[in-house]
């Protein structure tokens, strides 16, 4: 007799975004006469296009499979030699990442859920919360949790919690926690850490022989060169810290799909017989066995970011967003309401009005404005009473969204 | 202090094709004057262009991305609709198989993989012998099996032999098993499975409320009518089977990676509260919380290979590597080997010649004939004495093998 694997009936609801999807369609075929109204701020989506250099060279690779002397069937899994130099070159100047210690992927979700398989059960899991779900529902999936609360806080994870008070930025825990889940910029709130903040997760992550699971989806945002883009920034993040990049919200890539993840040899975690093994070396096999290499085409796409034009054209569209972020913090505060975050980040966060939660917020703004934001609650029990507002946005919809929170706030 | 899945410990040498490209690298680099006569039918990877259909379509997905009203994000991450639609219209019509039911991915050795996080670790395993290498190291990395043996046999997994008695198809195991691995045309030894057989491994797990992986990575290649290409093509497989496809063999996408799993919402299996469980619903959390969605561009050139001018184009190139099979079989015939394969599948599984064993005839053909070949013991125990051909190859090379086999066995 088969059987499931019964962590997933654990699992709370519908992932966070597949719910607000529900939402909207169920709102949209109840008023069809609004439906062109809605303006989406909620996921998390690129929706400008890809930049012109990104698309000549996606062009490119398709010419390349198209005749059989440049066809390429499959790549390293690890991803081709040409875009893991660019990204060290690019990325990593002078932090001594070597090429080898990237693992080119087709998206930081799948990665950031996968890192799971080369750990153990038995580590102390610290996550932030808010929290993107996917570090906590993958856990969940795993085994490594027991089961939910009424708050849908998950036993035997360590929740970090974040608030107005600490600016949205992760204290140290209290206890002893083994693997420890960072977002800067962090999705949801915006939040960025500085440099004595990361430099004190990296003292407590040797100090405790910890891993650090750096996410740095966001680095291209951040507009104060005093804030560090990469852990690796930290002296002694080699020793203890795992960091995931992507191609999605610099290059524009969400539909695209290109990721990675940097593993230093020198980061190692232990073996039942107390040896210190390579997290490089089971990440090495993990990928060879379970993954196939990243699309030629789309690899040789996210090279080109890092072409001078490319360079450029990604510069003009963060800069595009971070302006959007800018009209939606002013709108969000002169609505009256506390605002976090869209300065180093595409993401607002904002505190909801008097009487209403996190999901109530959110249907008043479908409902009463047609605007789609994302209940903080979805990202936690200390997300509520809190959304996000996505700068992910034409200039023209921010505008909008900025007017409907006028008239919105004004009545 | 952070630990390691130890399961990874137990994990014999490298994954088999890392292994080739080693041995094949420390060959060239010892002989450089030998480097480009090499010969590879190694790997079982496509060598020919992509369709002409193909190609055009995916630079229309990559311009649609160029330009903001046709620019696409995060898609679906089970697939567009248009791609699901398609295959469902083009390769399940008349077997009950619904859009929702496919789940698109980016190749079929991450979803062989995956499938084992939504089962239980207290299933019993069948996987024949030989196999393709990933289902046996992705049950050890998840600590479904114990320790190996001096063979590379896994204590926990139930190996059915398969040999030249029983022409290389697996018969049904002598105890109880949970979740069946299947993979018709067979992976390595070109063998394929008779309505009947498979029938009876159907039949099998309905009485035993068992699961079947079906690995239907081939099913292009099959000639003859009489032989299923889908398991859903059995009666009764609605209630036990998932089935695995791939664009990978028939479009020729290794590099370009896409494929598909059919779950039916009819298969289920147990909770521990003796509940049954859609198997759907839980792929369905899996492939939505871990995965984000194949490319856009990606996904408009696979349902290319369902158009017109794509299906001709891909039955030209299954034509052509059927042609290379056909040659591969008689010159190794003529060489006095046992030949098995290469009639509905791309790969020819010949016998090792009196003295060699498969590594042996792996380390002869590369040194002497400078063709590389997969040893069969790299897919189990049961492969030792055997090896493979692909029939991935040009024409051209094809036949300069086909020489070279007939110099090396008339010496």
């Amino acid at each position: 007799m088969a059987t499931i694997n019964a962590n997933f009936l654990k699992l709370k609801a519908g992932y966070l975004f597949p719910e607000i999807a529900r939402r909207v369609k169920a709102f949209t075929e109840e008023n069809p006469d609004k439906a062109a109204r809605v303006i989406r701020c909620g996921i998390g989506d690129v929706t400008e296009a890809l930049p012109p250099a990104v698309v000549k060279a996606m062009h490119e690779g398709v010419d390349e499979m198209a005749a059989r002397e440049t066809f390429k069937g499959y790549g390293p899994e690890q991803g081709y030699e040409f875009l893991r130099q660019a990204i060290v070159d690019n990325q990593f100047a002078g932090l001594g990442i070597a090429a080898d210690e990237i693992f080119i992927s087709d998206g930081s979700k799948c990665d950031t859920g996968n890192i799971l398989d080369i750990f153990g059960h038995d580590n102390r899991i610290a996550i932030t919360d808010p929290v993107y779900p996917v570090y906590v529902d993958t856990n969940v999936m795993a085994g490594n949790t027991g089961d939910a609360d009424a708050n849908g806080a998950y036993e035997g994870l360590v929740y970090l919690p974040c608030n107005a008070a600490n600016g949205f930025v992760a204290g140290l825990p209290e206890e002893k926690v083994d693997l420890i889940y960072l977002c800067y910029p962090n999705n949801p709130t915006g939040a960025v850490a500085t440099r004595a903040q990361l430099a004190e997760w990296v003292a407590y992550a040797r100090k405790n022989d910890a891993i650090i699971l750096f996410d740095a989806a966001y680095e291209a945002f951040i507009q104060d060169p005093a804030i560090p883009r990469s852990i690796f920034e930290i002296e002694g993040a080699r020793d203890c810290a795992i960091e995931f990049r992507s191609f999605s919200k610099n290059g524009g890539f969400t539909g695209v799909r290109c990721a990675y993840v940097i593993i230093p040899k020198s980061v190692t975690a232990k073996a039942p017989d107390g040896e210190r093994v390579p997290l490089h070396r089971l990440w090495s096999r993990r990928h060879t066995t379970k993954f196939n290499g990243a699309s030629y085409p789309v690899q040789k796409a996210a090279a080109a970011v890092f072409s001078p034009e490319g360079k450029q054209q990604v510069a003009s569209l963060i800069s595009h967003y971070m302006g959007n972020a800018k009209l939606l913090r002013e709108a969000t505060s002169a609505a009256g309401l506390p605002v976090f975050g869209g300065v180093n980040a595409p993401y607002v966060w904002v505190g909801c009005p008097a009487g209403l939660d996190s999901w109530g917020m959110f249907d008043k703004m479908l409902h009463d404005a047609q605007v789609v934001i994302t209940p903080g609650a979805g990202f936690g029990a200390a997300g509520e009473g809190w959304f996000r507002i996505s700068a992910f946005n034409s200039r023209a919809s921010v505008e909008e969204v900025c007017r409907r929170l006028a008239t919105l706030f004004a009545k």
